[in-house]
């Protein structure tokens, strides 16, 4: 089916597992129909940090909590109140995940697995690549024939076991 | 510690829950001092699809087995016989994973998954990015501050729920 | 015992894990006994689509959407803002099911998963059965002996993995 | 890649959890490059059942295995004494499968697994498909832009419930 | 001690995994201190039956719900609403039980199911015994020396597997 | 399809969680092709105790061991070194069941355990039927439309909880 | 710390997998600063017997019932609907369970309960010690360096395993 | 069934989860016929500690060491280099237990964990019953009807938390 | 980005697993912009178990209850009644934990676990490191590079194994 | 009981889920009676380090493999072959763990863990403490009353949440 540009909700059935803020976030989104990609501009940020800072697992800075206040009708003191804390992070599913585009993500780890650990080894010694001092992004790709691919790209800083 | 460049070689222990083709090319891959790099290389092959066909978890051509046979010297009937089944797949290690380069993998699709679909979706449609018609890279990266990051590279084809 | 012909409803218990659609939609659908064989036929789409779509387990065209406004007789607007999303599939049930009806489909892949997987792979190569460019029916066949049989069809494009 | 015509073999690594019937059965198919197509047959019976009796998941008859000892040339005895028991069934592999060809078929009875059952209770009232007085198969074909599609049959007797 | 006669009735942390039945009908037997003994004559059913019907585990026909509703004093269209779709069943408690009562039955499965497979297939080839075409009753006996004694009687149909 | 009357025998791949006494035994047996009711019969016990008996799920007498010895031709001391220590029940297979036929029971647990405690609480009071104080028995019923049905007896002494 | 005297009260996250007699009596003891050994002595009963009834593990009789009324100023008919059904028991907390208290105990099991099985067998033969005829008690013993120990008995009729 | 004195033994199914000195011990043991009494008498120890230590649950001294190799006829190095490391808990058998007898003492703390802390904590304060500073004895005791009861004692050093 | 100093607020899934004082004690220390380094210093205890007191995870002293009566200005009575209970611990969080920090700490225990034993038992015989008599302690570190370290110090009473 | 100065040993239980180094090194290490302290100051690491080398938990440098050639009399290549790959790590035993030293530790977490966490977010900010830069030791403390107490130490870099 030719499918219409849509926006992603938060399922009401998900709200139990996440701060007050993401409810709030998402709803005003769905108001005024913006994307990830929009927000993300205004922010400066990458999407998927947008979108983890929507569903609670990512850190908004000040600057964050003021834009999202302008871009979204938010009253700041309430966005400060919700969005300065620490993010528990950990929480937006289950684990094997359920959900099929998810679960793909856990089935390229199970697969892979240890492909990524014995080539990074080689590469770059004992060690892990964090997922903490990491970014990571989300591209759109259309080849000749006109099939669409996406592209996530993984970049987290290499950390070396210490020697003690 | 300054890391001496070392090979990647398979942990006795899994042998077991791995086909009797792992053991076989791990060692001669070790005989020789190979790494992974070299050779994907030989068989124009990225290096994960490398690491992951010595870990019985992606499949050979019979010019990728008369390749490794050449390269590893293992006769090439022997090869044939061994890895030109079909692979099972998912089974290299448990999961969550325990080893902790991997788990920060799963850690990544734990914290970031629901991001990564609200983001797909809105880019995409309802669908998912296949790890079937996929591939996948492992890249270096050294910035500024002389600090290493990996750069892991996941391409897959956005497939749509068909309308029935 | 003769069964009187009756429609599926929504149990009270599943509310809290399925989109707040599904029980307007299973509400609406009791309230004019309707049955997914009628309502299917509205939507030319097939009865288990629409029992997914009942479900959040599947995602309606604008089009669905006014046609189940028309027929169930919710207001449009109601219908959109909860249907047009993407569904968060994965979470009708737990797996394994404890419901007899769908355990026995859970067993059949448990019994016949390595045949099928043998049977797949000789048949068409090193790949999987989509379960996303995919769809499903479900027919009714009586024997000679007046004995009723179930014929669930599954049909899925053929992923091959890609070399890389 | 264009892929070579391959015959399904048995994984060392199952070995331990199958009867030891399912080696030999295995090792004498691969010497002889017997397809599941050409093996079923000779025995009149579906492709998937004949897969399944390899892997230990279904009963023999005294004539399956006559034809089983000539066409793969063991003695009939050997073969009598390890499949004229009674199959312990379930066992080929984990649930939830980690392989990704059988993972798919385990998220369809996921994902619509309630679908299912309210359409099949609306369609034959209280009751479930039988696994047990089962039979399926598997289909390919191919559309007019050359695509593969894999069409899995299942096919059960309907029990209702008994009242008591 | 000398136990009184009692009457089953809900715990209310039941109530969330029933359906909104259960609590009806158990307060309406509470209520007036009916038996399930007592209502299962006026119903003609098996005890363990009506009861499997108060826990939403068993399908009333049109008959028991007005036979309910004159027993109960509950009005007809109330129980017709709640009673006539289909059970989903499985959910009344979690397994493995925690549930004295009910572990001994999960530990009779356990320590005697291969047991009791191994005499039903010597008995009636491969099949099982089915849990759908099946009914079940609970006696009580006092021995000589006044010991009481339950005796829990399965009975289901036995279905041969089909041969394919 | 016309099952022929077969021996139940044991699995290879059960080995190594029963006693080795459980091998020897099925060897024995089925080197004999001796039914469990022909052993039974012999022993004066009942066909299920018999076969939990050779699984290593219940205990034999030294009459059993002597019977056993002159029945199955195994040297008696060698039987008793094996059978007169204390079976370590619960280990013949996993839980839930994979076995079709054992799972069936696991459902009955499942589905009317609630209604069994519901209907044992009215008829005993507050206790158990005990699993201990216990026997079993399976028999064979035809109907008058030529079908099987296989009848399973649980007879448990009701253990009322003591007061303290 | 010189710990002062206090009471067990309920904790409020408990409250929803407890009947609702559970807060009710654990209310009014908090409000008459009642410890479960002064209503033990009322009611004649131990004092685990009395805190596992609190927290619907154990049944009351009528008189305990009455005691209780009178002793916490609770109705009697408020206390009589809720405490003489049949406790559902099993629920009162997570296994393995996470409170430190009680996993001591849990770990006992683990670490010992071979070792029980291995001497109780050699004093008492095949059987078990029942947890339903069965009574249990907590006492209080200071060493002469004025150290507190806590000791558990744990005394229940052995059950022999029936023959048959 | 009059049970004859019997000896425990160990289940060679066991072996690989348990210290090589269990197998060694427990042959010993069964060749010379005795009993856990009899060999606890000659170390001076409670029967449970020595049956722990057979099954590597509980540290040897050397003195035990030396009257186990005497009595047991076991040469003293072979024990003293077996024995004596540190003993590594908790692997005798999987949790929840299967073995009905472990599984009674599990539902005991399952049933009656949260009254024992709340009678504990009221008696001791805010701590724990040491699993450490512990020890425990079987009891046999024969009432006046002549029925056996096994009595546990469970005997642990009170651990106050620190205030820190 | 340069991180403003932030208050750790409850986030609102989690008020279900916590005592109700959780709440009360978070929403007023977020009101009053009080660390928890603030409010150790006036209690004159640890940081650690202050948190851990506000999570329910340790006991306030009656005095610990009157200062944070006058810190955070919350009603003696009320707080009394909430915190003079005995804490129910272990339920702050799921295990293994999905929060990345905390998932560190218990992959430390999951890879140095065996280390630790067999380090501490070389150094102190057969025993544990208690954590009841047990305190804990974060320190700050900034190196010559101006990295911030963490220091978590553990620091436990050595518990030898009684022998009995 | 005084305990005699002990070493620790690799249990045989052990060596299936261990690579092959480690049995070759802790047999050696019991051949002349070195501890973990000892073989430390030789290499110049911590003893926890030493023992995860031993557990193969760490990563060895060539100094480190030269060093145990001479000190324990293993040939040099033997050593080098096994311990100059990459430790696979996580697998030394199970989590939750069993064994009651290394349960404590996990108990820490557990009952700890959100307490760190607030207290670490409020010190350092959104971040976690690293387990890979990251080093740890054991130290002993005997307080005036005699009493030992174990001081774990865990020192890890603070990792910031990346922005982006």
């Amino acid at each position: 089916m030719a499918q219409e540009r849509r926006i992603s909700v938060l399922d009401k059935s998900f709200e139990s597992r996440l701060p007050p803020s993401s409810k709030m976030l998402f709803d005003a989104k769905a108001g005024q129909s913006l994307s990830f990609e929009a927000i993300a501009k205004q922010l400066g940020r990458s999407e998927v940090a947008v979108a983890a800072l929507f569903y609670g697992q990512a850190a908004a800075s000040q600057e964050d909590v003021e834009k999202l206040s302008n871009l979204l009708g938010i009253p700041l003191p309430t966005l400060e109140s919700q969005l300065l804390g620490f993010p528990d992070r950990g929480r937006a599913g289950p684990m094997p995940p359920v959900e099929p585009l998810i679960y793909r993500l856990y089935e390229i780890v199970q697969n892979y697995g240890y492909a990524y650990k014995a080539v990074l080894n080689e590469k770059f010694g004992d060690g892990i690549m964090s997922a903490i001092a990491f970014e990571t992004k989300v591209d759109k790709e259309v080849d000749e024939s006109g099939n669409a691919w996406a592209i996530i790209t993984l970049k987290g800083k290499w950390l070396p076991f210490s020697r003690f």
